[in-house]
């Protein structure tokens, strides 16, 4: 079950008039809480900060988010423990009307999840994913922000009910890989990760963010830049990430089986050694 | 001031996890009520249940959304009256993810606001518009519907404060014309009609289906087909259209002055003979 709240008050509802609602005018994050903290905190910060720049929403002060989030954990009883935290942030209330209202305060919601727990053979011996029919919009305008507006993923994340297909990747207007429906993805080609360029649509997962950082600084190569499915099926490894479950090696997505995944498990060392402890040691 | 309704009771809030602010899974309708009745119901409906089917939202029957439509007028005090009504249409309430839930029931919101008065002049004199900055994203696979994300339109509709300005264009991904944020364009060249055509975005609108029928029935040559800006700079006369304000002629639009609409006036005759009936006589 989970509790959501505003200006540290439990609430169950949201005014009807919210553009969040009336016009999926607004951001979210998706925040691992592990021991009462939030992992990768500046990143989410900053990508929630610079969206909100982007589409002209007056987000509070990055201290005033954290308190409302450290608030919200302690109200939900989660102090010290691991949780999963989301963030709505809307442009607030409004009459009708694209036009945004020009002194409207933003509705920030905090809403405290119970950590989700992945069994350990996701991590040990990967998961089968597939290629999902429902496309990626091209808007290279909001590109990489994590807009409210999650059509196209929930179109996607709707095509298959099979519970051993973990994931889907979605290709974007012109037919190239862009992530999966809730996470990004890396392929590994010889001693090369590949990640798929965010900028005609798609998400820049903090968790992509965090590898990508990582990679650079142990002189691990890497790209970023146009997948096409062919390079998906015929890669040596393939990885997927997000921030709650970290790295899934991919073991079956319409290729050959794979079940080894040197760079991968790399990678996850680094992710390890940088604090992003998850799945079997 | 708006009053809005579920299940025929009056409501102001909506639960926190409808899947309709989560995710922006959902659709709406803006209608044209004249006389307590709705204009152009059967293409608002029709739309409407379009959407829902392509997205696998389980609508109630039409004649059950007409009943609902009917009480909130009732319980607004607007039996017999003109009115502007908004329904929303979202999968329903849902745990976390994007998959749609199994057996989520809709949620089927209806917002009864005041009609909207324009100024004569808008209808005698034209209107100006602009181009906007903010473009359409690409997305064929969900065009023509209405959906609940409109952060496009917003975006669009943010750029400009001058009241003197009614609308704005939007451009594709492409660069061609798509639609104002709110209506939908027509131009003329000699004695043809051209729309641009809805297949990467927009939005297909009621009463741009009701002028191309009515051409179509009047022998009134028409085209839908791609208009790059320079094509409405151009025009012989520019048009818009929505459900509510019916059609306004387009005076300047990065154009020399346009003072005259043969063939929009025309139009809007054959609008007012099949009783859309909007602005002076």
């Amino acid at each position: 079950m989970a509790s959501w709240y505003r200006d540290e008050l439990k609430v169950d509802a949201i005014a009807i008039d919210d553009r969040g609602l009336q016009y999926s005018d607004g951001l979210f994050e998706t925040i691992a809480i592990r021991d009462g903290r939030p992992r990768l905190w500046a990143l989410h910060s900053d990508r929630l900060q610079t969206g909100c720049r982007r589409l002209g929403i007056r987000l509070p002060a990055a201290d005033e988010l954290l308190h409302g989030l450290t608030s919200a954990l302690r109200a939900a009883g989660k102090v010290e423990q691991d949780a999963l935290l989301k963030i709505i942030v809307t442009r607030g209330q409004g009459d009708r009307g694209y036009a945004p209202p020009p002194n409207a305060g933003a509705t920030v919601l905090f809403g405290v999840f119970e950590r989700t727990q992945h069994a350990a053979r996701l991590y040990q011996q990967g998961v089968a994913i597939r290629f999902c029919n429902a496309r990626l919009a091209s808007q290279p305008q909001t590109a990489g922000i994590k807009l409210l507006s999650c059509l196209d993923q929930v179109r996607a994340r709707g095509e298959w009910h099979d519970p051993d297909i973990a994931e889907g990747l979605m290709l974007d207007q012109d037919g190239s890989v862009v992530s999966g429906t809730m996470s990004n993805l890396f392929i590994v080609r010889g001693s090369k990760l590949i990640t798929p360029e965010i900028t005609n649509c798609g998400v820049s997962g903090v968790m992509r963010r965090h590898i990508l950082a990582l990679a650079a600084v142990d002189d691990v190569p890497f790209e970023v830049d146009r997948i096409l499915p062919e390079a998906v099926r015929t890669a040596d490894e393939i990885f997927l990430c997000n921030s709650q479950f970290g790295i899934w090696p991919v073991s079956l997505c319409g290729t050959a089986p794979i079940d080894d995944w040197p760079l991968t498990r790399k990678i996850n060392a680094m992710l390890r050694d940088s604090g992003v402890i998850e799945g079997p040691e």
